[in-house]
């Protein structure tokens, strides 16, 4: 018998989508947890380690989106850390579809206990998407459990998150975050408490003439505070409402 | 004798420049001080005082730029602080040539003393275009006194200015400020431990593509740290090089 296309075996509600720039496949699911925009953004922001030996870690991984779209550009191993079992089961999944399994591993676990599998003070590079909302006894979450475990604050916090990402990182290690603009000052004076120096920020904004919705920072360990750069702003949408060529560049590639 | 057109005197070296937008005129001397964008940009920016009982205060104030551009909104009265004896100079006789003495005071002084002349939390709003760069050993500073004083933390200090302008300010009266985004979080951190709160940012490209060089802060006393808005980017050219049609706008009118 020859070689023949397999299709892996999917769960209820779910499918497998294709990030054509990197020629990445995903299994995804509407039910349950599909990546955004924000993880294609993340993905392409993040520098990945120069070195071959070099280890990048996703925290608040979900379906392993951002590990997955930056593999192709990163040389050494990606771990996954993902708290939520059926979505660290379609990270899982999705590695295996792409035939990366021995360069990604998922960790199912709650990141706050990560050291007992990532040494301390041993990674160049932490990629993260963490839930963008405080967990407020008066916020609206999403009645669908796992939406709401990726969005709001319940399973972990901000401050725990960039605790951990300066906890498994190397001196002068480098941590990329994905982020709401409105929690801007809260996420740089944690991540100053937590030895992380801001370097460079990028705003997102919908379209010209509306204000920025989404933000990228990358921050070193033990870094000097000093030099903050801005990059230019990037526009999710151009005038005709379509994709800006720079995201369309992002998603489809050339 | 009828009325007729005088012209007041002027240094060697001054000429009067025009803001057509606000149709304001503005003694300057490229060799003393003249008023760049940053000051248009900041004049735009700020929002006056709703009452008419309302004070608003320019520190560093220079040839009294921001608050002579802002005059025509302003209802109440503007008080100017310089610390520059030729720049307060050139700044009254600006508000006379623009016959505003009604409405603006100029005080040539330390910005550190002006408590002896406005009370404390007494003040609305407070507008401020500080010199940009620290004062360091070994920073290359402009051999000309007057710009190298404008420029860098000579005559004061950022702490000294977000102080006193937190001073100056009553419970939820705001400052605005024109910084460099790369002193941003050594800005919104001082800001943060004298009681001001930002509110609002927004980032000025010098066109599509070039990092962020200028960015407008907004905070309010006393006020609550969330909900921080990044307004819409804003670039000082268009592609083909020219000022963009907001930048037109604030220089030239309609």
């Amino acid at each position: 018998m020859g070689d023949y296309l397999t299709t892996p075996e999917l769960l209820p509600g779910e499918r497998i989508d294709q990030l054509y720039s990197q020629d990445i496949k995903i299994i995804q699911s509407p039910q349950v947890f599909s990546f955004s925009l924000d993880a294609v953004l993340l993905a392409n922001f993040a520098k990945p380690p120069l070195k071959q030996t070099g280890k990048l870690v996703d925290l608040c991984a979900g379906n392993g989106a951002v590990g997955l779209f930056m593999a192709p550009r990163v040389k050494g191993k990606i771990a996954m850390v993902e708290i939520q079992p059926r979505l660290a089961d379609m990270a899982r999944r999705s590695v295996a579809l792409n035939q990366l399994e021995e360069q990604i591993t998922v960790y199912q676990q709650d990141l706050a206990t990560i050291f007992n599998q990532i040494r301390k003070d041993s990674v160049d590079t932490v990629v993260c998407n963490p839930p963008y909302f405080a967990d407020l006894p008066d916020s609206k979450k999403n009645p669908n459990q796992y939406l709401a475990i990726a969005r709001h604050e319940i399973a972990t916090s901000l401050e725990t998150v960039i605790e951990v990402t300066s906890g498994l990182l190397k001196m002068n290690g480098k941590a990329f975050f994905v982020y709401r603009p409105d929690r801007l000052l809260e996420m740089t004076a944690m991540m100053s408490k937590h030895r992380l120096a801001v370097k460079r920020l990028q705003f997102v904004y919908p379209k010209v003439g509306r204000d920025a919705n989404i933000m990228l920072v990358e921050a070193i360990k033990d870094g000097r505070s000093s030099g903050l750069k801005v990059l230019p702003s990037l526009m999710t949408y151009d005038e005709s409402g379509e994709y800006s060529a720079p995201v369309k560049k992002m998603l489809y590639g050339e």
